[in-house]
């Protein structure tokens, strides 16, 4: 679950300016292209992942990059252009993990403001245990509940996640979740442990 | 509920050209302008909204902008950068119908990959019946099941949430939904009606 989009490169840096002004209209200010009239409208972006099951052991991957490379994660990332949230759980599960799974709804939807993210994570069942590191993946991990480590959890939503299935688990209809209350993710809440 | 994205106006088109490549240490293509260099990564849009409920009624709103001017719709719009999902449901009922409102839980996770867009749908009370049009809104009404204008009806997402809606009242921990079995939220079923 990478907490920053893809960092620019130096040859991807764009060699025009942007500047923050309220196009014609609109009502907000957006980056627009100096040189080419560009309007860079930002929106939230949406990464979608699986809290994903083998009997009682759930799997975690082990960070490959930054942020927070060498920390474990779920199975998650960024949606892409023409997917469903259930297709692109499906295919980081894959991605990652090598992992087969099939989803059982949706555990939770997160919201992290100062990211500018939403994060949709199901609830899902590995078709099998045989699961192996991805691209972005060093290591992967079936954790009993004991087991998780939680002094390397990468970040604060892996660890709501995880809490919030595991209620789910002990509590049939268990809704659909939002953030903890009066949390947004702070990064900060992470490092310290 | 919008289906498009903000349309480009003539004065907004950028003077350089975009092709699609694959930017170095990246896996797809994008468009990179070939003028300046600027990398534009196209993500899904989060389009949030909700079911406002007042005692047996249900707040629809008539759409005063394309797409489908004059059908009705739900409160609900693509979500700003730094907030939560949460406040932007609150915000398009605010805006779209004057509607102060309490959230309830998340009714549903709608993907339309053909707009690449993501819709979160929350269950919501209105705190007071005084609702009145927003700016992009011509009328507003609270409608109950059997007066819901359905040949009127702007998306077919909208159908799938008030059905859901529905169904989420008559049954006690109705779990959050995703589309309709086969349902993509392809316009000509809402046009051909």
């Amino acid at each position: 679950m990478s907490a920053s989009d893809r960092p620019p490169a130096e040859d991807q840096a764009p060699a025009g300016s942007f500047v923050r002004e309220v196009p014609h209209g609109d009502n907000r200010p957006r980056l627009v292209c100096t040189d080419c009239g560009f309007i860079n409208y930002e929106n939230p972006k949406v990464v979608v992942g699986s809290v994903c099951a083998w009997d009682d052991r759930i799997l975690l991957c082990r960070r490959g990059i930054e942020p927070r490379k060498g920390y474990w994660t779920l199975p998650a990332g960024y949606m892409e252009l023409n997917e469903t949230t259930a297709d692109a759980a499906r295919r980081e599960a894959w991605e990652e993990a090598q992992a087969r799974i099939e989803l059982d709804g949706v555990l939770a939807v997160y919201s992290i403001p100062r990211l500018s993210q939403v994060q949709v994570i199901y609830r899902a069942r590995l078709l099998s245990p045989d699961v192996a590191s991805g691209a972005e993946t060093v290591e992967v991990g079936l954790f009993r509940w004991a087991e998780i480590p939680w002094p390397d959890i990468a970040f604060p939503s892996v660890r709501w996640a995880l809490d919030h299935h595991r209620r789910a688990l002990a509590e049939p209809g268990f809704p659909t979740q939002g953030n903890p209350q009066g949390e947004a993710g702070d990064y900060g809440a992470v490092a310290g442990v």
